[in-house]
């Protein structure tokens, strides 16, 4: 008699449509989830001066602070390509590849701890660890890089405008906390800024769509704050085993309970900083995206979810502050300077 | 003409029902994402000997390390009540009474660091602290503490046994590694464990969809591993802001990236140690878990969730180590041991 009509009515999992992101208002979830990029990342335990930022320039870009001279933080982390390599690791002395990927130094003062396992707590602190690294800059010991500071007339100034009233300050600890002040410089504001300091018309329809995607799909979980990320330690392969051999931070505290965790990473600049993972082994954000919805999430990003979430990425590709990464120019060598070492 | 059907299909989000928890074998995602407790909780930093629990029991009992001879480890940590006293804040010296939840200290050795903040890295470090603070113990300074445990005679020989070789062993720091060696016996097996470790049978198909729950709705995020939680910080507020004026982690570090941010707690035991939250204002689970459920992973637990989730941590509830528990007889005072001062 009567047709029988199924009109079947999918009832999505929560998922917000186009048009609830149609707003001109800036959802204010968002003002709590997420924060603006600070323009200074300051420390109480290292006060930031333009002398101490200039010195930390010039050593940032030096190649006497490796054993052959011939490689310096910018090597790494070269800061006219959003402060990476692109390379899963990174070659140090004489050509060897470390274990993990160069993170970026944009933004990363931000961080809770320094390093994929956090096992420095500021960049002030990390800065001493690349340059005695055998597979990084290979410096026999500190003294060897003091000898090499001291050697150079032109950095005795510096060091000093830097460190006022200090009797001897060419230290080790100096050195850093130079590097560290310039590091803490290094921000890039994005249009994701701008949109959460008031302007909703600087994300596009499909990145605030990517955005309410980011945050329903779970991974502002992990990811939120100023950094997008940075802020505290998860275990890779939360709710699906990775397979990998790096237990990340359990090799720092040999606590069982940190097994595979590591520093989440912050996404600001993420589209320009690949590779991505801890040993740079994913190339794509399309390609990564799924992968975490996956093992950390236990969830499937569709396709359409994916695209999304990557033009929300694409978002926080920040602006460079030119005028801070200048190349310096260096003093030249004294007659004691050390020569390169190779071997 | 005909008549019209609406049939409306739900489509649930991912839910599980009963029959899929029903099965037999136990789930291999389980597996990963949980550990059983282990026997023991040891430390590389403070191995453990039969003399110093022997000598850690007694410490954790004596009321003499508090400035008035009223409050030991045990007041706020009540061994026979899962570790903890029920109420929201503890009252400490002359009554007065800290700002956050006493945690239990049953299975705490597991955890990444100690304290709601995570100031202190370790059981023992932790150790140190309630003694000297104000509100709690009150003892004046270390020295005071010392002078209390050598004027009592029948410390001398469970010092020397627990720390042999050593020529003055009743130091500050033995006290504390002598408390945390006793703490690292804390452990509490439950049912959760015998499942872990291989009977499908230990937990009820009502708490099997409990711990499906729990993962699909998203808890696991935070509370994995061996303790069901302790493995790292997090932000209370994470996807709502809750309202609070301790701002947690921060006070320790100062860091911005982590304002509002505790040590996820461990689950174990947490159906007989409430009240919860870090200041101990949510009385019951039943309270707690849809609250966390909304201002950390947004999302609307039903009741009956809620129901299934509390059923899988009723299922948490361990078995007190009676061995390890039992009240020591504590030496007598020497004749110039301090008398209590309830000033």
């Amino acid at each position: 008699m009567g047709v029988l009509f199924l009109l079947v009515l999918v009832v999505g999992c929560g998922g917000k449509s186009e048009q609830q992101a149609d707003s001109e208002a800036i959802n204010p979830q968002h003002l709590a989830l997420f924060q603006p990029l600070p323009e200074v990342m300051a420390s109480k335990n290292n006060p930031i001066t333009k002398e101490k930022v200039r010195l930390g320039r010039m050593l940032y870009y030096e190649e006497r602070l490796s054993k052959n001279h011939d490689i310096s933080c910018n090597s790494c982390h070269l800061l006219d390509e959003f402060g990476v390599d692109g390379m899963a690791t990174s070659p140090g002395h004489r050509g060897e590849f470390g274990v993990r990927n160069s993170p970026t130094v944009y933004n990363a003062a931000l961080h809770i701890a320094q390093f994929w396992d956090g096992r420095e707590p500021d960049v002030e602190a990390q800065a001493k660890g690349p340059v005695l690294n055998p597979v990084e800059m290979a410096m026999p010991d500190e003294d060897h890089v003091l000898k090499v500071l001291k050697s150079i007339p032109g950095y005795q100034a510096p060091f000093v405008a830097a460190f006022p009233g200090e009797a001897d300050p060419i230290t080790y600890d100096n050195m850093a906390k130079a590097i560290g002040a310039f590091e803490r410089q290094l921000v890039t504001p994005d249009r994701f800024d701008k949109y959460l300091k008031g302007d909703a018309d600087a994300l596009t329809m499909h990145e605030k769509v990517g955005l309410d995607t980011f945050i329903e799909i779970g991974c502002i979980t992990c990811h939120m704050g100023a950094g997008v990320g940075g802020n505290l330690f998860q275990k890779m392969g939360l709710i699906e085993a990775y397979e990998m051999e790096d237990t990340g931070r359990f090799e720092v505290t040999g606590n069982e309970t940190e097994k595979y965790f590591f520093k989440v990473p912050s996404l600001r600049n993420v589209a320009e900083t690949g590779p991505y993972m801890h040993d740079g082994s994913l190339e794509e954000l399309a390609e990564i995206v799924p992968i975490m919805a996956r093992y950390q999430l236990g969830k499937t990003a569709t396709e359409n979810q994916v695209a999304d979430m990557v033009a929300f990425m694409e978002a926080m590709t920040g602006e460079i502050p030119v005028d801070y990464i200048q190349v310096p120019e260096l003093p030249e060598s004294g007659p004691d300077t050390p020569a390169p070492d190779p071997s």
